[in-house]
């Protein structure tokens, strides 16, 4: 699997080797992680650079993966590893600029393989589905377990901490972003910062959620009710048309249809009932060893969706001041069909 | 305060136009945190552009601050934001080649503003070192709530997810890194990847652990013993030898001496003793907006060390798949000396 992955970007980026520093996709390509590395593929050989904090380690995670693993040489440049090739591809949406001019300072032909990383990893293998799955379940059995604890006076942080252990108690490494945990008019902020707000008996609460299980993420968001005081006709009314746009993206969204299509399932439809203007951001991002992966759900992404991407479906309606609703589950494309990887109750909770 | 920053960067910077669109640089010089967002200096006026998800809140933080809050023209290419400027100053380590390419195609002129970043964020504003100073209590409190709590058979994961939800419950918004938790001779591994290990009696515990706290990082490693099964004797010694070197930095490093200085204090006495092949990392790094910052304690860095400048002290010891030990804390240093800002006691605790 880790040779298939090196291997189909080598080859799509052409260059004689393919050198990758990133993090995210060095992962990727060797399922290693560390903040420091380097793998050169040449088409012949795989060579994982790092330093003297990761060889253990790495040597024993590559053993047997055809890649070879060796200590990077104190205090040198990187352009000195690639004495050997005259071109060389690196992702130039991710490299810096210093990088680019130490490059082509030193005459090498620069081939990006930024479209070829993107290609590769936005089609999951079985194994990354299972860890996004995994990532799915511990945010989901953190959530049920989060909602019989949620007490009057507690702040947002409170709301977030213990949600965040809790995903962690299901086997999930961290968080695959900042938890959002929105109480009341505060939901109106799409990404409102979680603060000290104190829960009051008849506000909504937002959360939207991930955690990383081996190295993957999953995407939740859930908007409940925490008690009814009566006040929430509207609020009821929305969260049915919210709910409505993401069943209809589920039905509807199929293998073949472009990210543009899948976007407009759910906002045609809160056009229909003259609440699109309150849709202030796409449908969906895809997901994987990163939160933002690409394709997108958006109102101009013509990339055609295939099985094995996934993705998030999220629509949502936020009225300054007043409410913010968003429903997000992550999903995925089998069989031509949109499947959910997030299994909780989307019908109101009212606690 | 705030102005103060972008006007240093600006002026040091020299273009015409100061352009940031980096997440942590544009907090460092708004205050305001958004995952997307460009700031536009030119000595005359500051206008942060933003997308709809963050308007809202980022008018009402930015409120008095001279920093003008507009939507970011949707579909926009960054370029054209630009049009009035011919020379603008961009982190040349920091933006992709792409950009880069980007904006020499457009006739720009780029000044490299990388170094005027660094500059002004080595050097820590009273507010800023309250912040880390928070982050690290908050850590500190942590831990002590968190120690009483271990308990055999806990794995690794476990006790980093308690860990974080109680800097969490001490007021942090999150962790400024993934928590290593490290039981027995994990430890040797100076980034292990907290796993699924089972506490027993006589293991060490490795914590390398931070949080942030209005957006600032902590960062502070403890190495503790879960009982003495009285065979203990090499790694109390050690044990001694890394607490020395750590107090040795604290005692001898002053305003005025060079990372390399700092570097040496920690690798000279282990030397002495014939340690210092185990001490496999450098000494420390600058730590505030991101947990890595410049200057660094290495035994290359040739940058003089100021007041109010924020690092950490971390000299380690590490012998293959048998014991690691690590001490660390975040100081500063403050009328020429160092000021631990972590509390925690560093006597050998065995619990």
């Amino acid at each position: 699997m880790v040779k298939n992955a090196i291997n189909q970007v080598y080859k799509a980026a052409g260059a004689e080797a393919l050198v990758v520093v990133q993090e995210d996709l060095r992962f990727y390509l060797t399922g290693f992680h560390s903040t420091f590395g380097v793998l050169v593929a040449d088409g012949v050989k795989n060579v994982f650079y790092t330093d003297s904090r990761y060889l253990e380690a790495a040597e024993k995670a590559l053993k047997g993966k055809e890649i070879t693993v060796c200590e990077y040489p104190r205090g040198t440049r990187l352009v000195e590893l690639l004495k050997a090739y005259k071109s060389i591809a690196v992702p130039l949406d991710r490299i810096t600029a210093d990088d680019y001019i130490s490059f082509t300072d030193e005459g090498y032909i620069l081939y990006d393989s930024a479209s070829s990383f993107k290609t590769a990893m936005a089609v999951k293998t079985e194994d990354e589905i299972r860890d996004i799955s995994l990532a799915c379940k511990a945010a989901d059995k953190a959530y049920l377990d989060l909602l019989p604890q949620i007490k009057e006076g507690m702040s947002e942080n409170d709301v977030a901490a213990l949600l965040e252990y809790l995903m962690r108690k299901h086997g999930a490494s961290g968080v695959s972003f900042e938890t959002i945990c929105a109480f009341g008019a505060n939901a109106s902020v799409p990404h409102h910062l979680t603060g000290m707000a104190k829960l009051k008996l008849g506000d909504e609460i937002l959360l939207d959620f991930g955690c990383k299980v081996n190295g993957y993420c999953s995407d939740c968001t859930r908007t409940v009710l925490f008690g009814d005081d009566g006040k929430h006709g509207e609020f009821k009314q929305l969260y049915e048309k919210v709910l409505t746009a993401h069943m209809l993206v589920k039905e509807r969204f199929t293998a073949g249809m472009t990210g543009k299509q899948g976007d407009a399932i759910a906002r045609d439809y809160l056009k229909q009932h003259s609440l699109a203007q309150y849709f202030t951001h796409s449908l969906g991002h895809s997901l994987g060893i990163n939160i933002h992966e690409s394709p997108n759900l958006t109102p101009t992404d013509d990339t055609v969706f295939t099985d094995g991407m996934v993705f998030s479906d999220e629509p949502g309606i936020y009225i300054a001041g007043k409410l913010g609703i968003r429903i997000e589950d992550t999903v995925t494309l089998s069989g031509g069909k949109v499947v959910s990887l997030t299994d909780t109750d989307k019908k109101l909770t009212v606690l």
